[in-house]
């Protein structure tokens, strides 16, 4: 018996998620049920594929995780389920949500799945909450092993799978360009697409000086010179710190203070992150 | 072993949730525990009845709900628990939050706790949390067939049973008129109390236009024409739409808006609602 | 196999939660997860502390809590184990999180994690998420019985143990001078560190009046003459009462009303009240 983990942007203040849970515990109620987090940003796909990221690998290889962030419910987007190369499934509407994962974990074998055998009985009549009459349902069989992989349905070319676009950081004249991925919501760090192993090229050791410079595509919105740290005890309390995030990026904070929000700080493609040397 | 299913409006900030989760383990520690919500409005007993009748349904046979919105806790209000004709049980302060389960499913069996045999030993002094010291652990013992439904208590009258004010909507000249039951809420949808079934009654097609009108007890607020579609993928981003939603009444939204926050809609018996066929 | 609980002040909106219930699964994937809340304050480790007392005991003798509010994370802070008299296992970092079980349950053994042993292999390049590489690890480890609790680490003197400074209720000439302690946050009562034991000593009955003073370091913020009563179904909506509260503490509450935001009260020992009889 394999963990089963949900992911939406349904919040839990009213019954969806619980109807999702119900729908599982009908298909094996012996079937383990977990959250990623349902509280992604109502339609927010990107944030969805991030999430993903920062946790499906710190589960065993089996895990199947379902993840309903579907702003195309009813349209003609596909159902799919991936196999990542560590032996994770995930079960998502094709909209761009294991775009991180297939970036960064790799996917090895898609499907299509297959609505006429893969859909809760009786739900035929219901167009708007796939999360519950597919997803959930195929994800309770998958992880119960009624059905195994095959019995999604149909293989399809990984590189058929939809995915949003994504800017690689670059490094010039010793300094790394980059973008703001996430934010990590409850202590207010800023999370960029620069890999701890590329910033390592800047060698630049803990406890040196960087300089950080922020703008999104109107206007510059930072500039300051602060520690690289270990972590937040490096610096004292209200202090700007650089350092590496729990995922080996890195990542940006005020020590017990709100780095986004004293600097109203977003996320995305638009939102532009320099590091380098401290110039003085 | 059944699933115990928690709902409340306790929130998840506090302590509260996990001591009722306690009491349950301690009853059974193999028992599986589940949360509908904790974030009913407090005090707010229609909603309750409402999360359950969006949810209960789709669990097994069995499955044993302990709803705690309760603000008579301390008075002379009875404790029950009613055998749904799905075979469901829900046990809940006597106050009006089987409402919408008595209406829908139909209660086939009910009975008072005898608050005697039923209650967490030792906690006889304590007056304000029946949730975990009467309800919780009476639900575990339930869920784990440490007592049997008769092991409850006396059986009641289901005609005993408290309800809340509900109004059926009607149809007058070919419109429906019905009232707004409850919000999809991280979505702004607004629910009404108009079935499928009755909405059919129009002869109103997918595709085709309807004229949706919003009043409360003072004033008008909304009057527009709308597409009634299959899902929000029929209307462009930015556009209203009429559906059927996952529970099978109407309902009306902004794709990726909020309709509800865009027209400041609220809920209960006081705000009617009025959909017919499109006058031009 | 005991349960493990699991408490931080990271939200649930991001991964880091879902990470730490990963690391456990993949510890022992029987296990039995639960939260106690990871909606503590950022950094409040006074309110961490707090929850763990409104709930420790409530769960059976063996249950194994993984609480983390960490400020001091990457700093010299020790990590510890505690086992309390009640039989119950709390991880934590040292750093007061024990405060209230110190006092009210009792420590009768405690450890400092060896993090050598006790650590998500290939996690050591990782300084910021102690939550997920030391924590959550050790504890499913000690919840699945592969380590005893000797193999968390040495022996350390519960006198050693960081706590957080607590002030004694006082009685003088018939009023009970305490503290706010914390908040009954959905609803907004406050709950004093006024034992129902102490205010038995004014020999005042459910249904007499008591007056409520409260002040803050700077002003006097509330003088009143409420009803002691048992619940808030003994006074009206909308009226004030004392009561004894879920923990046998002496609590203040509007019913259907919150009593905190109604007069802007805070929490902590600079947060004075002090209870005694009506003098009218």
């Amino acid at each position: 018996m394999r963990a089963l983990v949900f992911q939406s942007d349904f919040g839990k203040a009213d019954g969806a998620v619980c109807a999702m849970y119900g729908v599982a515990q009908g298909v094996e109620p012996s079937l383990s049920l977990f959250d990623l987090t349902h509280d992604i940003e109502p339609y927010n796909i990107w944030e969805a594929s991030y999430r993903l990221i920062q946790t499906v690998e710190y589960w065993p290889a089996g895990t199947v995780f379902v993840s309903v962030v579907d702003p195309g419910v009813g349209s003609e987007r596909r159902s799919i389920a991936v196999l990542t190369r560590g032996g994770h499934y995930i079960i998502t509407p094709d909209n761009g949500t294991v775009t991180h994962i297939k970036r960064l974990c790799g996917i090895s074998e898609a499907r299509e799945i297959d609505e006429t055998e893969n859909r809760l009985p009786y739900s035929g009549d219901a167009y708007t909450f796939h999360g519950r009459d597919i997803y959930a349902y195929t994800g309770a069989r998958l992880a119960s092993s009624i059905i195994d992989f095959e019995g999604i349905g149909p293989q399809i070319p990984t590189d058929s799978l939809e995915t949003l676009p994504v800017v690689d950081p670059v490094v010039e004249d010793g300094v790394i360009h980059g973008t703001i991925d996430v934010l990590d919501i409850r202590f207010g760090s800023i999370w960029t697409n620069i890999p701890h192993s590329l910033f390592k090229t800047l060698g630049i050791d803990y406890g040196q000086r960087v300089q950080v410079t922020i703008r999104n595509d109107t206007r510059g919105l930072y500039r300051n010179v602060m520690t690289f740290g270990r972590s937040f005890a490096d610096v004292s309390v209200g202090e700007p710190l650089a350092y590496i995030n729990s995922l080996d990026f890195v990542a940006v904070a005020i020590n017990q203070g709100s780095f986004a929000r004293a600097y109203n700080i977003g996320t995305g493609t638009s939102w532009h992150i320099s590091v380098g040397p401290s110039p003085f």
